[in-house]
């Protein structure tokens, strides 16, 4: 089988998966589909470099079927299809101790700082494993863990039925967000300044604006009689997006930072005391968060497979890293693991 | 009686103080100290000047005594000792609906939309009035607007006994938000640049320090064992404050932004994102947060006379903004109002 390593530089070579044994409390994998995730592309761009050993083998949003199982695993058998959490907290630090594993201090990210799913056989701790349903297929279960990750940013932000959100950002996370939030019973708008994005939005049943030429704060304003929203998540990682943030929200309002900033942006604090908005950064997943991303898309609420752009074979992971980077018509790839 | 009329560009007249007779729902007070308020010096110096009808009469930390009451007001008499919740809310803007009058979006803050406590006789609507304990003395009287600002700060933290809390800046905000954290049976260290507050806060009985000279990012991690500050109060308004409001807590830990910043500062998204930080904003106080600063007060758990550098008369009150301009050995000034 084969496996697709990068070795820096903008660089993948294709050669052959390295299969490891399953040892003590581990599974091995025979992978269908994995996602790339926008961290992939910051990896192909040279981000977080002194956390891989090259060459490194990316990918972490998969699906598969279990090929053999290692000693002291009870509750999985070969054949069975799943999906993983790719997270591998330490047990011992202030956070793991706290019950916050998902934010260990020294935390192992499966497929960042441990090679990743873009191969054709994976060895991973069984604790990471999450069993994908019959009536889900393998291309969606390659979608569980943005779908996870959207769940914690909308548990994270308390929102309840009825009330009022903003999504500032509509790539495959912040998409992801806004349907998982209109499923948990809120009324939902996103923010998106490409069009192909906001359109795919809308066709998917999300109320989708261009924030450059829409007034966001005032639309926000009119649909909630002057309050604001009750909840906004900032996906964008964009001054603009920061900017924003802080514009929508009700008194007392809550913003949740989903995304990831390379710089500290300028934050209007005086809003945050003015209004007694709320903050909170979210990050990853808990285990609840997959087992409640596997239910909605098990139940077909969810239209994952039109965010799926495209399906690629591994040997074309170069092309898909370009097709990302170009934005503009693409949302989610997946590569095909075992063709 | 005596006012100060503030007539704009850094200028006090001394004139005879307009007593206003009580209408409906109004309680005329003879006023004994008034406290001057960083806000105060902020006006004195042009700042909110479009709020300000000159001439204006400034001043909001006060206590009094009822000298007569206007029609339908049954829960007071003339002699009753009290002090003032100086909030005027409008009653009908969502953030009143949704029961957050304190920061409503028409709120008239009394003593700066207008006419507030440095004068003789100062007339006020009844819903505003705290009786003051006979226990508590007029000068502590004049000393629980502050406090209440800081039970409020607190009580918006969420902060449980034994947990372990940072305050940046030691002035007398940052100064009561550690005493009342403390007297909640928090751990708390303060950090603030002006030695005379760190000296001052250390004879309160404050483990405070210096910045400039102690590494506080380290110090908070030894004092929890590597875990960071449950809480953090960050009560400066400075870029510095803002640096390091993000440094110090935990996993989930939770940051309140009680400074009022001029200027939105940079902010550490990412160490939000990272360690899923909360941030709240808090403003002014609610009716608990006034009774819970007078039962504090009242119990003498606050040195709170020790906080008051001085006591002037009202034609003193340029003399006693030129101290505060200077900073250093100063903390809170008291105006005698009917001397």
């Amino acid at each position: 089988m084969q496996a697709v390593f990068f070795e820096g530089n903008r660089t993948f070579r294709v050669g052959e998966s390295v299969a490891v044994e399953p040892g003590a409390g581990q599974v091995q994998i025979r992978v269908s589909f994995c996602g790339i995730c926008g961290t992939d592309l910051h990896l192909f761009h040279g981000a977080m470099a002194h956390r891989l050993t090259l060459p490194h083998v990316m990918g972490h949003e998969m699906s598969g079927t279990i090929a053999s199982v290692g000693s002291g695993v009870a509750d999985w058998r070969a054949g069975d299809r799943v999906t993983v959490r790719p997270l591998d907290p330490c047990g011992h630090c202030p956070a793991c101790v706290a019950g916050h594993s998902h934010i260990c201090h020294n935390l192992k990210f499966i497929g960042i700082d441990t090679p990743g799913a873009l191969q054709g056989i994976w060895t991973v701790p069984a604790h990471t494993l999450h069993r994908l349903p019959d009536s889900l297929s393998l291309r969606e279960g390659a979608m569980v863990e943005p779908v996870a990750v959207a769940c914690h940013d909308v548990r994270m932000s308390d929102l309840k039925q009825g009330e009022f959100a903003a999504v500032i950002g509509g790539g495959p996370i912040g998409i992801l967000v806004a349907l998982v939030a209109q499923a948990r019973g809120a009324r939902v708008v996103l923010a998106e300044v490409n069009q192909f994005r906001v359109e795919l939005a809308r066709d998917l049943g999300l109320d989708a604006v261009n924030p450059l030429e829409t007034d966001l704060p005032q639309l926000v304003s009119d649909r909630t009689g002057g309050a604001g929203a009750d909840v906004v998540f900032e996906v964008s990682g964009s001054q603009a997006g920061a900017d924003t943030m802080t514009k929508l929200p009700r008194t007392r309002g809550r913003i949740v930072v989903v995304a990831i900033y390379a710089e500290p942006p300028k934050v209007d604090l005086f809003r945050f005391f003015w209004r007694e908005l709320k903050l909170s950064g979210a990050r990853v997943y808990e285990a609840e968060d997959f087992e409640l991303a596997i239910e909605l898309a098990a139940t077909g609420r969810l239209p994952l497979a039109r965010l799926i752009t495209d399906v690629l074979p591994l040997n074309r992971l170069e092309d898909a890293m370009h097709r990302m980077e170009g934005g503009g018509d693409c949302m989610k790839i997946l590569v095909s693991c075992t063709d």
